[in-house]
């Protein structure tokens, strides 16, 4: 096994920076860079923080820093392990690792080392995912899903749930090769309700399963409308709201602002679509679009295609023209927004009401879509516009966190349906009757996609998979 | 004192994220938010690192960590620390600040860790400037500068001078209360020999300034000149041969892009002017030029007024049309450069030589300046443009690194040559036979200004300033 060495901390200056080896020539890679501080140093005493130098292949001096070893196998990798604590700039901690390169550490892959926590048994899959998925955590709930996750409290409980249908296998296989003893033998009845009863089981752990994803992706908000409506300020708004929260989404298209904001706990991306540019009457005047308009059209259909909701932008500044109501569509661009929409919640928000604010404002569209009244500028009913979509978004199954907090994340519910769907087909296969040889062929393809749940059936592809979205490091 | 706490590691997300805490109460408010993992736990043992779990208010689990004590005084900020290495998630990792901040820790301040240890007496001005400049080395050799001051060398050496003034003031005191004695007496000669010893250690000090200063913040070069010359995609391609080095400076204006590259260990800002964005032809017929246009053109002046080198790009595709040679000046914008840069060196860069290569390129332009050919398309001679650009940077006194690695700082550089003024006042003083009342004034002054080096005769300002620059959590 070749030892690995990777930089720990995230990219970028701070105070302090650690680059972590794990392998059996960890400590004497250690060893060969470390010039300890104390006189009386002899050994590297486990898991003690010795202050000393690291030195270059000149013996040069690289930075003062603390140095850990850890021996395995009780480490994150269950290998031995060393961290190397610098000073936090990105020129110190890449030339303490190149040092260790140098002398002969493999520059670690993405995940290796949770890889190899896995690989020793350190963790099951899901434990590996969870430590992932802690890191990128947007939400406390999404925290709390991830560390029940790290306990392994999924995994020991899928794993019991394959036992049951491993237990079922045994009697159905005994049934199939000894059909004439009666002995041991399961009647159609109680190998249904057993079978149910495992179902019922993965049905439970699935619950919530869509609350987990938007408390750990974040729901998607799209803001449309035409450009004049004031969208961004509305961004804006939303985001001074919790300014503090706010972070940018890397890898966002060149033609979207995306942003991530915290809603009472509610982690919320809010996407700025540029698309619908101009009002409707220059649109359908200037009849063909130009390309890059058309490339901006087809990217707001896009996000509206990924949207849990959609805050509809209105100009409020236009409720005082003739023939526009507060209750009905005003122009092209939100009718369009609207037929794109299809069955995602609309939120319908007439913006400036700063500049024109009628005397009655109704709380519905005469499609019987929610609708309010804000101004961006002055903040004007924007914590009340927030409240409403909070509202709306956990009103679509997301109300109920799931009761004992064990929410799968996405592969791993994959895993748990495709693991339902087989067990549900099986449930109708003994009621109808069919062979135990059939069923048993049933049994073993739920058995091993509930072991993909923690990787004990997991194809490598699948692993390498997994492993690669998590980070350098890790 | 009151015991502060921040995160330590950069902002973003990565393996481990740091929590580091100082102060009286730090092992206090560990203790209470830490669970450890070993039964066997009874207290932290120093400089260990304890398993275990960090938990909220609420008693609920926040993340896994390793949690260690260091108890002062020999500690980084002279106090009992702790620090608390978490899941590198920036929820994870502010979650856990919170935990500590609520139960009473105080946020800590930029450079509030360095300073404690300033005033503890841990380390003096000079290394707490140094861990602030280490972590924003932009180069091998400004580390070394950083490191070598960590060690307080630099320190040592101005301190050992101020000694030397402050032996030379009791001397003058004695001289001047007890003038008939002969005993102690300080003969002016042997007083003017000791301050021009002082002087030129001084000097010494300050040689090799400006190549530090050039290695620390690097050279600031500044690309001129028309749009359509191909600017932007020179600037390309110098990043592009040194592309996993480039970093984004960030506050740069939005009308310059910044980039920081890296010319065989020369750290070089690479600034593109965005300012000249007409041909000369238009410039001058258009007249007067609107208020963005003029705002622009001011910014360049400033970005030029800056640089350490100009680079003046060229179209050379234009070096084929009538009455344009390679070594005159083609166009009014490239006049305009050229009259800007002043002392400035300029290296005139031909570009599209793939467009347009002459048979004869001569060296160096009709007034002496350099000049060469090359195509940032094709990536023709940027090698040789960067190697050339790399020479005029170093020829300019910067080429002789200082021979003890002991380079000052620039607010360093700027007390010791207050100092060195002062003493060469003084020098001419003593020769000129002026009372030794008026010397002892500026020997006072001189020894004043050494010891701002090392926060020894800092006033408060001096330091609010310093250590206002560092980051959170250092």
């Amino acid at each position: 096994m070749p030892t690995i060495a990777a930089i720990a901390t995230p990219p970028g200056a701070g105070g302090i920076g650690i680059v972590r080896l794990s392998g059996p020539r960890s400590k004497a890679l250690l060893a060969r860079i470390f010039l300890p501080l104390s006189p009386r140093f002899e050994n590297f005493r486990p898991w003690f923080m010795h202050r000393g130098r690291v030195l270059d292949q000149h013996g040069e001096a690289l930075d003062d820093v603390l140095a850990v070893f850890m021996p395995g196998p009780r480490t994150f990798t269950g290998e031995d392990m060393v961290e190397i604590h610098c000073h936090g700039g990105p020129l110190i901690v890449q030339a303490v690792l190149e040092s260790v390169l140098r002398l002969g550490a493999r520059q670690a892959e993405r995940g290796e080392f949770s890889r190899r926590a896995f690989v020793n048994g350190r963790m099951d899959l899901s434990q590996a995912e969870a430590v992932a998925e802690l890191i990128a955590a947007p939400s406390r709930e999404a925290l709390r899903y991830s560390l029940n996750r790290l306990d392994g409290l999924l995994g020991r409980r899928v794993l019991a749930l394959r036992e049951e249908l491993e237990a079922l296998r045994v009697q159905v296989c005994l049934a199939v090769d000894f059909p004439e003893e009666e002995v041991e033998c399961l009647a159609p009845a109680d190998f249904g309700r057993a079978v149910g009863e495992v179902a019922h089981s993965v049905r439970l752990l699935l619950a919530g399963q869509k609350r987990a994803k938007v408390m750990q992706q974040g729901a998607v908000v799209v803001l449309a409308g035409a450009v004049n409506a004031g969208k961004s300020s509305l961004l804006n708004a939303l985001l001074g709201r919790n300014r503090a929260l706010v972070t940018d989404i890397p890898g966002t298209t060149r033609d979207f602002l995306e942003e991530a904001c915290d809603l009472d706990g509610l982690p919320v991306r809010l996407t700025d679509t540029a698309g619908l540019r101009r009002p409707d009457a220059d649109a359908a005047a200037s009849g063909g679009a130009d390309a890059v308009e058309a490339l901006g059209m087809a990217l707001s259909r896009e996000k509206l295609g990924q949207a849990d909701c959609i805050l509809l932008v209105l100009d409020g500044a236009r409720l005082g023209e003739a023939g526009a109501a507060a209750e009905t569509c005003p122009d092209a661009a939100a009718r369009q927004v609207l037929e794109l929409a299809g069955d995602t919640p609309v939120l319908l928000v007439w913006n400036k009401s700063d500049l024109c604010a009628p005397a009655v404002f109704p709380p519905r569209w005469s499609d019987g879509r929610f609708c309010c009244m804000v101004s961006a500028r002055s903040g004007d009913n924007v914590d009340a516009l927030a409240q409403s979509l909070r509202q709306i978004l956990l009103a679509d199954g997301l109300d109920n966190p799931p009761s004992d907090g064990l929410a799968p994340n996405a592969r791993q519910a994959l895993a748990l349906e495709e693991a339902l769907a087989e067990l549900e087909e099986l449930e109708a296969d003994v009621r109808a009757g069919r062979s135990y040889d059939c069923c048993a062929v049933r049994l073993d393809t739920a058995a091993a996609r509930l072991g993909e749940v923690t990787g004990l059936s997991s194809p490598a592809e699948v692993l390498d998979r997994v492993f690669a979205q998590f980070c350098i490091g890790k």
